[in-house]
Order: structure tokens, then sequence, then C-alpha cells
């Protein structure tokens, strides 16, 4: 019965990827943008990504924003979200402030200062032992960032028609290649456009969640000394609990041969989809499908990207979703991780503001009151 | 381990119900047609139903198919396919001709006749030991029925925007409340318009698949002889088996309780949504999910009804409710069910012209041979 359940699985994996992504299997590439017709019937009903190449011809910011001097005069009185890590990863996951053997889920430390300050600091990235990145996943190209709105559109017109509402946040990205994004899945569909440099994208479908070794991990923060310029790594008090995916896709060489021991279906599966997105170019990013990101500058130093995310629709799409997700892989070996299932399924979507699968899930078990308010608003970085 | 499989499975059911169709659980009544990306967000992404009150009041089917008169010369020289069954219920399981305490699948006698002929035997169904339907799912509507096509639109114009494809098939229905079309899915996006009369169908999700005991049944087939207007049930030679829902929704008072032992998950689970057509009303039927229905008559004595019948997409969706197929509700009682899954997982769409579920699966384990093309090309009656 075992071999069953772990054979309805693997041909799951098997048939989105030959019914939904062709053979081979592989991302649609558009060269302009679809119509909303298209788009629903072609795209967000299946929940296929696709790329988009000449998305955004019109927008001033695909040349204004390559001139750093533009960015620092418009936004000079602005004061904006400056996330900082020691090692470039946030949102992700780290070894344990006090069982160094185990790991937690480290958010950057975050510090509101004036643009042009923030933006020496992300060009500075990695020459100290230091990498920021200006973002914040709380609409904050429309708050924030609000000096560029003439930049860019409000919304993608197509996908505002095709989906009916619009957009619940526009966020801004400017970084380097010295932030990384791990492992997630976001509960909303997802417009990505890239301005200047490069991201590339490691891509799986939803239905393949057992190969991500979604795992419970304590909630940490990284606390920043700007004197000595030392990070330090504090458990939340009183323990909360994030659910994130365990898989590094790119493992130190020395250490690929324990991670692939660790985590067989995803290194043995099916491989990732790859996209990279460029200057101008738009990912069609569905609604939770896992996405893992790494970033490349251009001349200019930055890569800069703005991203548009729409509701999603919570229908039986999702509801298969969660009941794949209740199922173990194998019923021997996957006994301990669906044991923990049922922490992420008391997901509450008004809990809080993001509606974002990487919320933290306060145990009740260990008897958590915090006040709700307290949450931070959003924890995945990409 | 079982009874984790098992609450996932009733999760499921629940869940679609509260995210697709609402509290209380319904299907929506539109007073009018929707916009095509209405039509696409609202019902075809997320698989839900709809019925549309003035669905086609500009067609002159609605008044002009109320006149067996007109019907009759429109139709007096055009030989139609007419289903002869002793009660009504074709494409249904019945007991088996030679071992009476096992069921088989019978499908009815078919006779090609001149209209106006079959139209008497509808009428007459019930006074004789016979029940004639005026039915042919191979798009007989734009074949046999060729001549009534000015009554009609040859597609739902929003539908069709609204999918990007033509109607694959187009089908009629002259019957009255004798014929009884038993629970069954397509693999199709049905659009079921009614003229004439009522229909009351049954419906369920795809995810309630655990629920209508799906099981193979040996083929059989009603042959009916015109001298004594008796019928005789013939199993297919070789043997062929159908994968077929084991349900009967309204058994006889005394078998009732019987038929709940047998099927306590459809009794005892959530009750089906009933939805009625009544004449110009339209009734979305998304693909997958599974229908039973009855019809009434109106004065005329007839209840006709058309349906387009559109290619779905064999998207994530399917992909989900094949896995949700293979995984048995519980290890235990239900292994011999998810023994035969093979037989039905089997299937290949282009095998089939009609590419219906309901399309006979040749057991390869009995050593079948039979041609292709000998197959009945459908076998659903509704």
């Amino acid at each position: 019965m075992a071999e069953r359940i772990e054979s309805s699985v693997q041909n799951l994996w098997q048939e989105v990827r030959e019914l939904s992504l062709g053979t081979p299997p592989h991302i649609d590439h558009l060269p302009t943008p679809p119509t909303p017709l298209q788009f629903l019937r072609h795209y967000v009903t299946p929940n296929k990504p696709c790329l988009i190449s000449a998305a955004v011809p019109h927008w001033p910011a695909l040349s204004l924003w390559r001139s750093a001097a533009y960015l620092r005069t418009t936004l000079s009185t602005t004061s904006v979200s400056l996330h900082l890590t020691p090692t470039g990863k946030a949102d992700s996951l780290a070894p344990h402030p006090t069982s160094p053997s185990a790991l937690c889920f480290a958010s950057a430390h975050v510090q509101k200062l004036p643009f042009p300050e923030a933006l020496d600091s992300v060009l500075a990235s990695g020459e100290e032992k230091t990498v920021a990145y200006l973002q914040q996943q709380n609409d904050c190209f429309r708050s924030e960032y609000g000096a560029l709105a003439g930049d860019c559109e409000e919304h993608i017109p197509w996908a505002t028609e095709a989906l009916g509402c619009s957009p619940e946040a526009v966020n801004l990205w400017v970084g380097n290649h010295f932030s990384e994004t791990s492992f997630h899945k976001d509960q909303y569909e997802n417009l990505y456009v890239v301005i200047t440099g490069e991201k590339r994208f490691l891509l799986l479908p939803p239905t393949d969640v057992h190969r991500m070794y979604i795992r419970e991990y304590p909630a940490a923060q990284y606390c920043y000394d700007q004197d000595s310029g030392e990070f330090t790594l504090e458990l939340e008090d009183p323990v909360a609990y994030v659910p994130w995916c365990s898989v590094d896709p790119y493992p130190l060489p020395e250490e690929k041969q324990r991670e692939v021991e660790k985590f067989p279906l995803y290194f043995n599966g099916p491989k990732p989809f790859e996209v990279t997105v460029k200057a101008g170019e738009m990912l069609y990013l569905p609604s939770m499908w896992f996405h893992h990101v790494l970033q490349s500058p251009d001349e200019t130093g930055l890569t800069i990207a703005i991203n548009y995310w729409y509701d999603m629709q919570f229908d039986i799409k999702y509801a298969y979703f969660n009941f794949l997700q209740s199922i173990p892989h194998s019923l021997s070996s996957d006994l301990g991780w669906c044991e923990t299932r049922n922490v992420e399924s008391s997901r509450n979507r008004s809990f809080y503001n993001s509606g974002d699968e990487s919320d933290i899930i306060v145990s009740q078990a260990v008897g958590d009151t915090r006040d709700n308010e307290e949450q931070p608003e959003n924890m995945s970085q990409d």
C-alpha cells in the first residue's frame, strides 16, 4: 500500500508535466502579452507559468531606472526599508543560534533609512560582511516608492481584466547578485517584471510539494550591530514555527552528497524549470508554484524588479493541493513529516496582512498568546 | 494511517464545497449569460456549475419545438437513432443476464427509423413494455437533426469565445419522464439547454469520486425483438469491462437500507446538489462533475434538450483528479476497489471518438483482441 501511494504521487509529478507543460515540458515564451482571455484560458486556469518578452516596452522605468542618479534624485527625501543579512539569504534556513546542528528560519534585520543611503548599502553589499536588499512585501511600491509611480503602470491592464481585480500588492526589489531567495510559494497570482539586470527562477509546480520537504522551523531574526558591523541571530520569543521548504537547490560541492541523501525526492526527481527573466521581460508565476530566485545586476550594479500580486482563487485546485499535502509520499518514511502538517494547515488567511504562505504560524501547542498585530507582515524574499 | 487518508479525503469533499460553492454550498443562478471573461473566471477555472435563466431567449426552437406537428414536418424524411430499453435506464447497471445476483453495464438497443415513427415510440413510452428515447451522442444534432439547425445556434457564442474553440459535439435529446440517466461524468465542458419540459440534475464534484463507487462491470446490450416486443440482454463477446458509478440515488424503498449499507459514503456524506433546468434555461455542467438526470415533459408530452460539448483542458485539475482516484478512501475496506482502478486508468483519450470517460475499456486481462473500430462511440445517456 505504501508503494501504491508513493507511485501515485510520482505519477502526479509526471502527469502535470505531460498534460500542462508539453513534451518535453517547458515554460511558454510569448513575444508580447496575451489578451485577457488568452491569459485566463491558457495560463491562469491551468496554473501554467509563461515568460513574456516585450511585456512593458512603454514603461519609462526601463530607461530611467538604469540611472542611479535619477533614482537618488527622485527618492532623495524618501525613507525606505532596507533588509540586512550576513549572507544574502533572508527568509531562509540558517544554523539554529543555540543548537548549531539544527536549523531555524531566519528573517532579515530591517532598517528604515533615506533611499540614497540605502542604495549605497546595496551597492556596497559583499564588500563588507553585510548584504543589503531593498525590499518590503507590503505593497511598498505604492507606499515607500510612490515618487516612482509615474515610471510604471499602476497595474497590468490585461491581467487586471482577466482576473477581475486590481493588484493586492505591488512590490519593488532593488538588489544585486548577493541576495538569494530560498524556495517558497505564494498564495497570489504573481506578475513579475525585471527592470534592470536579470533574475533566474527555479520553478516547481504545486504538485511537487513532497519534493520540497516542508518542515516546521523555529522563527529567528537577524539583529545588526551598527558599530561592530556584526549580526546576531535571535529566536523569536515566544517561539513561533514557520513551515518552510528544506531544499537548497545549490548546495556547496562538499555538501552535495549529504543534501542528496537528505532530500532524494528533490535531487533525484524531475528537474525544476529554469527561467531567466531579463530586463523588460515579465514572468507570470502562477499561485502556489514553488520558486527559488537568484539575481544578477547589469552594468549599473543593480537588479531592479517590480511585481504585482493579484488575489488567487481559492477553488478546487487549492482544495486538491491541500489534499495532496495531507497525504504522505511514503507511509513509512514520511510519517514524521505528515505529523507536522497539522500545524501548517491551521493557516488562517486573514491572520496576516500579506496572506502569504510564508506567514509565521504561531504554534498553539506552546501556548503563544502574542498579539496578531505584532506579526511581521511578510516573510518571503524575491 | 488508514484513518488519516480517510479523513483527508473527507476534508477534501468539505473544502471544495466551502471554497468553491459558498456557505451554504449552492449552485449560482444567473439571470442572463455571463461575459466570456466572467464565464472563464468564475465557472470554468474553478470548475463550478451555474444555471442561467434567460439563456437563449432568441432561439426559434423555444416556440417551434413545442409543436410536434412542426417537428414531424421538418424531419418528415429524416432517419434518426432511437434508443430502446425495457426500463428507461440505458447506459446503466442491470442484473447480469446469466448470474442475476451480479450486475452488468447495459446499453440500449439502437434502431434507425424515420423521425415521425420514432417520435410516436417516444410518446407511447411506458404504455407498452418499451421506453424509447431519441438520442445519439455523436454530434447527432448537426448530423441527424440538421433540418432543425436554424432553430438554435450552432454554438454558444460567449462559451466559444471563452473556451477558444467550437463545440466538439452538439447533441439532441427527445424523451419524457420514463428515461433516466445514471450517475456518470463526461470529459467535456457541457452547456445543457432545455427546450421543452424540465430536467432534474443531481450533481457531485469530481472530488467526490470515492462516493460513486466506480467499479468495472461487464458490458451488455439490450436486443429488442420487434415481433414479441421483448428484450433480451446480451453480454458483449468478447467480454469488455466498463468502469461505472455503482450508486442509484433513488433506490426503491424496500431496497434503500441495503443500498445505504453498500454505499455509505454516498448516502451518509454531503447531499448532491439538485438543479432543475426549465425550458429556456441552461446549465453549465463543468467537466468531470458526476451527474444523474431525471426528466419530466410539458403538456406536449416531451422533454427536449440540446447540449454543447466543448473540449475540456487536460490540465493540473485533471492530474489531481487522477491522483485522487488512485488513492483508496480507506486502506482497508477499499482495497478491492483500488485494485480495479488500473483498468480505468488505462484510458487513452484518442482511442474512441467521444473521448468520454464512459468509453468501454477493453480489459487486456481477458485477452480481448476486438478491433477498436467496433467500439461504441459513446456510452452515456442524458
